[in-house]
């Protein structure tokens, strides 16, 4: 173990990991018998609309979710423009700025605007009075997250989309499996949509699915997933094509099987990072809400960073030159992406967004999920136990580093991971995302 | 072999053949070999996000097209949409009314409004005279279609947009592989836009590409595909989710590295229906334009009732009570499509779409690829000279199974597949479609 800064890797020790450990490495549990599954589709010759084994996949998906429906599609993305429209909305949709940029960005692509609102500090989901602030009459609907897995204010969100005649969609991306209150997310609002990208806890490689109690949402759903095409000479819709071929429902078929032994090994990796954050000033990891199951899927803390002795940046660089590739997920928020920032005044941002400003700067996401056994949990803790005790030399070795590309205070003949090299390296790999 | 309408399965008999045929059906040439590949895809990790498998399709694609980019989607509608966002396309689009109803919808999921010209009749491209009449100020762009393989008239219309200032954007789904005068498809206009769709000529289950030499779009391309995201911290375009994973671009690697054998196949099925188009009158073998190099993939022929006794429709319905699954592509045409039929007039159309009406009605697609052996393109060539021999008999025997559940006039007692019940059937098909 290391017990000095000098042993860092951004100051040319050897990383502490020589696999790097990814949040959200993606897991295949059995790849034998998904590969036996694999050739029976290759050789039935139906490998894609609307397939037998989609049609498994999205009943398997109604099955944990408890709904009636579930559309699968080739994304989230898509998924959330198929029910953006098959929902009707129109102008303005309210949407929290901390997110990931698609869901502000599914709207935008097929000419709805995003209108920001703040999100609430503890949970990290959507504040109601701020979105009750962001309602003009040019308002459809409003569009929360259930950010990692935190269930959004449900019922209040109903009670305010009723009053003011709004629809209610949910961004469930990092949301499949969980459930508040013994209610599986997949029962609120009008529908909501889950992300089955490689990174999520179910995964189709890509992919994604609408979820809904409602007939006639479903039914223009699955209609404008293949092109609004509703007859043998009838197309009655725009649509797009959002469909999910075969080998992606093999894929989360298997995923699926599979859940509830990611939600053990997540459940053991959280009480590791608890443990050593206890012991921390500065490093917080986030309660799930009161009443919320989760799926455990993020692990997420927030910096002090007066109180941790460095920031989250910082942070993240040190530990990916270790091999842990932390993330600095939000940031920016998206009220800060093109063509927000850009745009007119007033027309995506009016009402103050100081949570999502705070968190974008703050917040750090760590490995989890089967990939990452508790020891190596156990070893991140370790080294942001280091980073804290010695934060004050770090800091210095830091700016000694900045403008040296070998830099290696201990052992000058050993080639060295230099702060620049990190950032470098960081760069080509999110441009390669 | 039949030799009496009677034997028709249309009208009792049984079908010619058990195992349906089916217009662009998948082949996977070495499913062993694409199995071990994909095994180790699943071992590796990396199952999305620009992975080492999508990015050897894309150089498959860029060396078969020559072109000195290739973009890989999850399928062409999103891939045109995405081309037409990164050619900046506004306003008002061009497009052929006669083609598969993406190409409009691609066009107005995103905004833009479509505007139909008419086709030629003897190759269904777009007509340039019938294009250049629906030129307004608003007018951003021209999007013709090679279709069924046939290169557009590329230098006309290069000229044509080059003095009126308008992009020029390819939507070659049906194309991959063709070439006009040496010159492959894929370095036509700003861009060109490939389907690989399970149906398609090379496929990947679900699946498409934009190509271009342009280094400034294709930049665009990769940006949109990928939500915008142009660096760690920057989002600087509006974006969509259009990335093809690792399982699409292995099926990909493993289409396009047997394409010449589906060629082969492709003429080898050619000659066998040619031989039989020549002995009736009525039936007509679309014939390849001048100078043009084309992968088969389509076998179109048009139907003229008064000479061949029988419509397209029906000749439609009866073979597929016979096992032989020919489409009526594209009925009815685009404009005929909402939400255009119903939109304010001249909006969507401007210009007479005679020819496009025409083909509506007449043009029949045949099964072929290397799933039809010749002796089955000669079986069903025998067919279709039966139908013309007795269209006469079958007219009278249609009109009086119309109304008749169990119709089968040379033994009541067996069970029969009745007009009606085909039409039950395509409509069920096609809706699972």
């Amino acid at each position: 173990m290391k017990s000095s800064p000098f042993q860092l890797a951004a100051f040319g020790g050897a990383p502490a990991f020589r696999k790097p450990l990814h949040v959200g490495q993606p897991i295949l549990i059995n790849p034998e018998t998904m590969l036996a599954d694999i050739d029976s589709v290759m050789r039935s010759g139906q490998l894609t609309n609307n397939g037998p084994r989609l049609q498994e996949f999205e009943a398997a998906i109604a099955r944990v979710c408890r709904t009636k429906h579930a559309i699968a599609t080739c994304n989230a993305t898509i998924a959330l423009q198929i029910a953006a429209r098959a929902l009707r909305l129109s102008g303005e949709v309210i949407v929290p700025a901390f997110t990931f940029i698609a869901t502000a960005h599914a709207l935008e692509w097929i000419g709805l605007d995003p209108v920001f609102a703040d999100v609430d500090p503890h949970t990290h989901t959507l504040d109601l009075k701020s979105a009750e602030e962001c309602i003009t009459p040019r308002t459809s609907a409003i569009l929360p997250v259930h950010l990692w897995g935190h269930v959004c204010r449900t019922q209040q969100l109903d009670e305010l989309c009723r009053s003011r005649r709004l629809r209610l969609l949910y961004d469930s991306s990092h949301a499949f499996g969980c459930q508040q209150d013994g209610v599986p997310v997949g029962n609120f609002g009008d529908a909501e949509v889950f992300s089955f990208h490689a990174t999520k806890f179910v995964h189709a490689f890509e992919g994604g699915a609408i979820v809904t109690n409602d007939d006639g949402v479903a039914d223009r759903c699955r209609r404008l997933r293949a092109f609004g095409i509703s007859g043998l000479t009838e197309i009655s819709d725009v649509g797009t094509n959002g469909k999910m071929h075969e080998l992606s429902a093999v894929a989360g078929l298997h995923s699926i099987a599979t859940m509830s032994s990611r939600v053990a090994a997540n459940r053991a990796n959280r009480m590791v990072y608890a443990c050593h954050c206890q012991s921390m000033n500065g490093l917080s990891l986030l309660s799930t809400p009161e009443g919320n199951e989760s799926n455990g899927q993020y692990l997420v803390l927030t910096v002090d960073e007066q109180q941790f002795g460095l920031n989250r940046d910082q942070i993240v660089s040190l530990l990916r030159a270790e091999g842990v590739f932390a993330r600095s997920y939000f940031s920016p928020g998206c009220h800060q992406a093109e063509p927000y920032r850009s745009a007119d005044s007033g027309r995506h941002v009016r009402v103050p967004l100081d949570v999502t400003e705070t968190l974008s700067k703050t917040v750090l996401q760590l490995p989890t999920g089967p990939a990452l056994a508790p020891a190596d949990a156990h070893k991140i803790g370790l080294l942001l136990r280091l980073l804290h005790q010695h934060a004050a030399e770090v800091r210095r070795l830091w700016s000694g580093s900045e403008n040296c590309l070998q830099y290696h205070p201990s052992d000058p003949a050993r080639p060295a991971i230099t702060v620049r090299e990190v950032v470098h390296r960081d760069t080509k790999l999110r441009e390669a995302g």
